[in-house]
Parts: structure tokens; sequence; C-alpha cells
């Protein structure tokens, strides 16, 4: 790949769904389950080595009873869920998932695990796409997912506070019935929890709108590995009091401390949502539809996002969503929010009839009720899904320009020959204001 | 005052000018200029020791003048400026002002003073009103004010790349001819320069809109205490391989290193822009003009600004700008953006009616007219240059729950009695989405 320059990027997925031959070799490549204690297997090169950490003794689990009745978990189906990506693309070999229920456990966990030279995996949602959520050999996984409390919630700044295994979904249930919305979406909001987005700082769907999370993330409760817990947990939308250290954390997927709580500004819930899907006869006529879109749509533009027609017919394929409009090489979706419906309906009406004069869109279809508006959202959203289905997926979340990302797909499919069943392209297209 | 809540927060500048009794007590007791090399003064109380960095030697000055020629500026009077603080409260006793046009140099400057043991204070566009700019003693003054170009910009993403010490009102005029603004705005603006608004994570009057520093900045060019370059220039909107390393810089005062380039996000123009200047007869109902106009002017509201009858009667008396309204205890502005002049109007027109018949507001103008609009904005940024002729100066810069700022200065004004000329307090209402 080019260096990055400095123009407008986009972010691309690329999915290549093997064919069962290279499936295999693939599948060998990756890690294997560890066998734990008596543990003599040896990883394969690809996985980093086992560091000389302790290993877990009946004593260690002893101590971890005590502090966590009931929820220091050794059954084997039960922590398998936990060793596994959302992809079953990689596996750890943990025997022990504890599951604390508050801050002060969490830094007992790293009190004790840091004395006794214990590796730790904090582990979330476990939605992550890049393996980057469960151990590589026996860490200990801490599961935030009982730390599921929401703290407060101030109806007037908008300011949301509460415990990092709060999931995306139910905190967003929570709000809307407040009047507003998180400033993030991803498609894995039935699972991800907050701490784990922000861990990984999760861009998501509503980044164009609301910015990224080192904007929106006011404050962090965070327990450190030696168990020191360190509270930059302010609410204050503008906070200058001595170096901003919880940034730091933001993106650190959980190497610098463990994230136990999370304040975050919350933008009032718009009233007028609509939800566009396009189809477009090249990828260069998609782009001219966003710079288009950008100018006509402003401030109310709050998504632009892409698939191809393979992603439509794994779609089909798999999942058995219909195509809402004629087969094209490229769809989007548009969503927009905004504070009036007549003006929000004008300038997308405006803009829908200059895009299609002027040839840039060859079919469309709108949507302003809450069943159709999902409905054409999960056609970009399940992707991932109907890959899964598919056979085993390879995925690259990259950033690049946005006049390159498609031709990456081109040339990996060119490059992978007839070794891929599919290989196809999908992501967020606009991320600036 | 109580400990900060998660309520919604505003800002408050409280100024007190003091009469001339009081304002010879607190001048004998601010920093006094301190004699140099032969120093034998001692600093008054208030102010940090002087540590033990070493005095700038005739060697020292032989090696800058090397490296900055026609740069290293020795002459007293022209150093003078440099030492003395915006508001004229602090005063150093600098020597030396290093004025270095490039990075390299900047380094250069930074290695040889950390093998010599001399302190350095980096200094931007001087403009900041809390005295951080100035040195407490004999420290070199390193001045961004000559790397000032701009280094790219990228009318697709918006990005624009600069030196730090890229005025910016400058960087404002060179965008506006391009479609862009910058997603900050400060009274300052014709003299405070990017870096020092990045170093001070400053606020300003569209953090409303475009949200802080930590959101918009995407890259940043650094020299460490050390004089090691540290490359953070990404100008990618979202950039998560690694730390976010460049976070822990923005807000940092020029303790961490001396920023030297900038990468920030710009919005584009928005195509109608309108200012309504209202006047209020309590605190209350300012900020229940405040609820009203989030919920009906949403996504194009920009800025929310107030000041209270004290400022406008010394705007009325030093700068002679009279009041557009009439007297009112507390006046608003309140700035719009958009991207549709009609349906921006529209929205203006509807709360604008609503404040009126509700009896929120009792007065008020509006401006779509630049030359109109500037004659508004004049009205809330040149408070802090009225203060500046009524006498010295004591200015607070705070951030609160919005419910409570304003009790403060009635607490003030108590407190002080006659000793102030005036106390008065404007700020910032609006900072969350």
């Amino acid at each position: 790949l080019p260096p990055m320059q400095s123009f407008y990027q986009g972010w691309l997925f690329i999915s290549a769904c093997l064919k069962q031959r290279k499936c295999k070799q693939v599948l060998a490549s990756t890690r294997k389950l560890h066998a734990g204690a008596e543990g003599s297997k040896v990883s394969p090169s690809a996985a980093p080595e086992r560091l000389p950490f302790c290993r877990v003794t009946e004593e260690d689990l002893a101590f971890f009873r005590k502090i966590l009745p009931g929820r220091t978990i050794v059954d084997p189906d039960l922590v398998e869920p936990s060793n596994v990506d959302w992809l079953k693309s990689v596996r750890g070999s943990s025997e022990v998932l504890l599951r604390p229920q508050t801050t002060e456990e969490v830094s007992q966990i790293l009190s004790y695990c840091n004395s006794r030279n214990l590796a730790v995996n904090p582990q979330g949602g476990n939605t992550g796409l890049v393996g980057g959520s469960v151990p590589v050999y026996d860490e200990l996984i801490l599961s935030t997912s009982l730390m599921n409390k929401i703290l407060n919630f101030d109806s007037i700044s908008g300011v949301l506070t509460c415990q990092a295994g709060c999931v995306l979904e139910n905190l967003s249930f929570y709000l809307e019935e407040r009047d507003y919305i998180m400033p993030l979406d991803l498609g894995a909001k039935g699972s991800c929890q907050i701490g784990g987005n922000v861990a990984t700082n999760a861009g998501g769907l509503r980044l164009l709108r609301y910015g990224s999370l080192h904007g929106t993330v006011l404050g962090l409760e965070l327990v450190l590995a030696d168990g020191q817990v360190l509270d930059c947990l302010s609410t204050l939308r503008k906070d200058n009091t001595g170096y901003d250290l919880k940034q730091l954390f933001i993106g650190s997927e959980g190497t610098l401390g463990v994230i136990t709580a999370v304040s975050i500004l919350c933008p009032r819930k718009p009233k007028s949502v609509n939800v566009v899907f396009l189809g477009c006869e090249t990828f260069e006529q998609l782009l001219k539809t966003f710079q288009l879109c950008k100018g006509m749509l402003g401030e109310i533009l709050s998504a632009f996002e892409f698939l191809d027609s393979e992603c439509m017919r794994l779609l089909n394929t798999h999942l058995k969503l219909p195509n809402p409009i004629s087969d094209c090489p490229f769809y989007i979706v548009i969503e927009t929010s905004g504070s009036d419906p007549t003006h929000d309906a004008q300038k997308l009406h405006n803009f829908l009839e200059e895009a299609m004069t002027s040839s840039l869109v060859s079919d469309g279809t709108v949507a302003t009720e809450e069943a159709k508006i999902k409905a054409l959202w999960s056609l970009r959203e399940r992707v991932t899904e109907a890959l899964t289905h598919d056979g085993f997926t390879h995925k690259y979340d990259i950033s690049l320009p946005v006049e390159r990302i498609y031709q990456l797909v081109t040339d990996m499919r060119k490059h992978l020959g007839n070794q891929a069943k599919s290989v196809v392209g999908y992501g967020h297209v606009g991320k600036t204001t």
C-alpha cells in the first residue's frame, strides 16, 4: 500500500470467505487450543511467545472464590465462549473466568494477579473482529459483563455515567426514553460493552456526526495493573486541570489498565430521522454522491455507508434479506438526523432530485418510519453476520484515502483468484464533519 | 465553591476591576521584575522559587546567534513585550527571546538548553489571561511567532496542517477563501496562535458546535525537552495504531514539549449564519431561553454566550460600543450556522416568537449580514478589552454547573463591596451537543 496521505479517508472492511481447501490451511495456522497447566503443545509461529507468567494454582482459585463467590468460573463449558472470538478465528486456553461486579473487586483481582505474576485478559462483550478480546494462552479472563449498572444520568447536560460492562444497546434504550441517544452506534450494539468500545476507540456509524470518543468521553475510572484505582471520572465538558490522562486509555485495548466506569456526553435524540438506500453503477459515482450529499444535507447528514453487490448477494443467500432496490454494483446507506421533519424532508428531496437527474444514482428508496429504517440499516449492519455463514472469513478493517479504498478490494480479488469464495468490501465512507 | 457535579456546566469569566487603593496593593504583590544575572532581589512569596537552572552566558548567546542569526533577541525593549502578559498582571525578567522558524531549530535550541540546564518558556501569541505565557524569572523565551507557514490543506477532507505559530485569524481567512472554517474561534483570534490554542486546550466560541480540540486535532508534531522530535502528525480522522500520545500534549501548556506543527479537521463554511442579541430580566430566564433554544434550533445552534449589564456599561464607556437593544440585566448572543438560509431563518423565527410570547426575553435584534454580525459579536468578544480600560483587572476563568454560575458574581460583588470598581460576569453558556 502507498503511504497514507492527507486525503479524505474512508473505512473499508474487506472480507474474503475462503474455499474449503484454503480454509483448512488457514485454520491450521491459527492459534491452537493450549493444553493448560500440563501444556506441552507449542503455539504456532504466528502467535507471540508465552511470557513467563505463573500458572493458576488451587490457592489462587481459593482467593478468587473468596472475593468473587459464585463468580469465579472454572467449568470449561462456561469458560469456552470467552476463549473464542466472535468470528471464531482465534482461540485461547484460559481455564478461569472472573466476573467482578465492582471497581473494588477489579482492583483486588489485579492487585493479587500482579503480586502472583498471573496474566490477565480483560474482556468486554467479546465482539471484536480482530482477535484482541480473547486470551492467547492461559491468561485469566476478567469479564466486565456483570458491571452493568448505570450510575447517573443528568437530563440537563446529557452526561451519562455508567459501569464499563453496560451493553451499548441497553444504554441506547435507556437514553431514548429520556430523549437522548448514545454518541456512537455499532452493528454489534446488542452485545458490545461501553468499556470495550472505549478501550478499542470504536468509531462506528455515528462518528460522522458526533465525533470520536476522544471528544465525547468526558471521564473514565480505571484500575491499573497493580490494582491502583485511577479516578478520571470527570463529567465536565471541558476540564483543563492537569494532563488529560484518560485520553491515553481510549484505544489502549486494555494494555494500560481496565476501564471500570465511563462518563460520556450524549446528544439529544433527533426529532426526525430518515434513511435512504441508493444504488450506484461505479465507485466513482458513489464518491461523487458523497460530495453532493455533504453539500446539500450539511448539518443533518449523520451517516454515509456503503456495501458492494457481493455483500448484497451474501445477505440474500444467507440471511434471506431482500434487496429493496434494483441490482447495482454498489449500494449506499445515508442517514439524516435533524430537529425539523419538514426541513429535513425538503433537504433530502432536493438532494435526491439532484442525484437522480445528474445520474449519480440509478435507483433508491427512502424510509421515515422506524421499522423500515431498521430494515434498511440491517443491510449494512448484518454484512459481517452474512459472511460468517459463507465460510471461514478473513477480515481487514482499514482506513484509507477514500478515493482509493475500493481499488484494494479489486486488487484482492485478482490476487486471491479462485482461492476465495468471495471477496467483499463495505464500510463507512463519511467520517469528516 | 461546592464540588463540581454532573450538571450542565457553563463557563464564567468573572472580572473585578479594583479601585486605585486596592490596585496598588495587588500590584505590589505580583511578581517583580527580576534583576537578571546579577539578580539579588527576592521574588514575592506568591511566585514559585527559582529552580537551580543556569543563567545565560555569552557563549550561550553565541550558540543561539549561530543557529538563529538575526533571530536571537537581547535588546531589552524588544524582549519586553514577551516578558509581560496581555492583562499586564504578571511580568518575567527574561533577557533572551529566541525566534526559530523550523522544527529543526526548535530541536537544536531545546537540545542545547537541556545540555546546558537552561530554563525555557515556550510562547505563542502571548494572549493568555492567566499569566501562563510569560517567564516567572529569567527563562529563555522560545517564541513560535515566526513558525507561521501553512504546510498543507486538503480541500476534500478539510484537513489543515500548519506550523504552530500560525495566527488563528490568518488560518480562518485562508480557510474561508476555500469554503472552510476553523473548528475554534476566540476573541483573541487576531493574535493567538494555533500551537498555543492546542497547548492550552482552548475551548472558545465554537466548542458548542464543533467539539473540543481532543476531537478535532488529528495530529501534532512536538519537540521534547531534550530536543527529540516526536512526529504524531497524522491526518487521519481515526488513527488507532498505538497509543494516542498527542492527546497528552493537548492542554499540557508546554510542560511536556513544544508543539511545532498541528493538523486539524476543519468544518465546511456554513452557507447561512445568523446572530441574535437578546435581553433578559433574570439569569433564570436566560437559562430557560437556553433550554428552549437547544430544542428549537437543534443542529444549527453554534454559540450561546452571555454578558451582564455591568459588561455593557463598560463597553459603552470605554469602547463607545452602543447597546443595540434596550437596557436589561442580562444579554445573550446566539449564533446559528446551517446549510439552508430559508430553513435557518424559519427555525430562528419560530424560536424568537416562542421566546418573546413566553416572556423569556424582553428585547432583541437579529443580524444576517456580516457587518452587523461582527458588530453584535464584538459586544461579547471585546468585554475583556473594555475591562482593561477600567483599571487593574483580576480575572477568573472557571467552569461550573450552569445553574450556579451567576451566583458567584453576586457573591463576589458582596464580598468585595466598595473595594472593586466593578465586578462583572460573562462567558459561554452552551457547551454540550
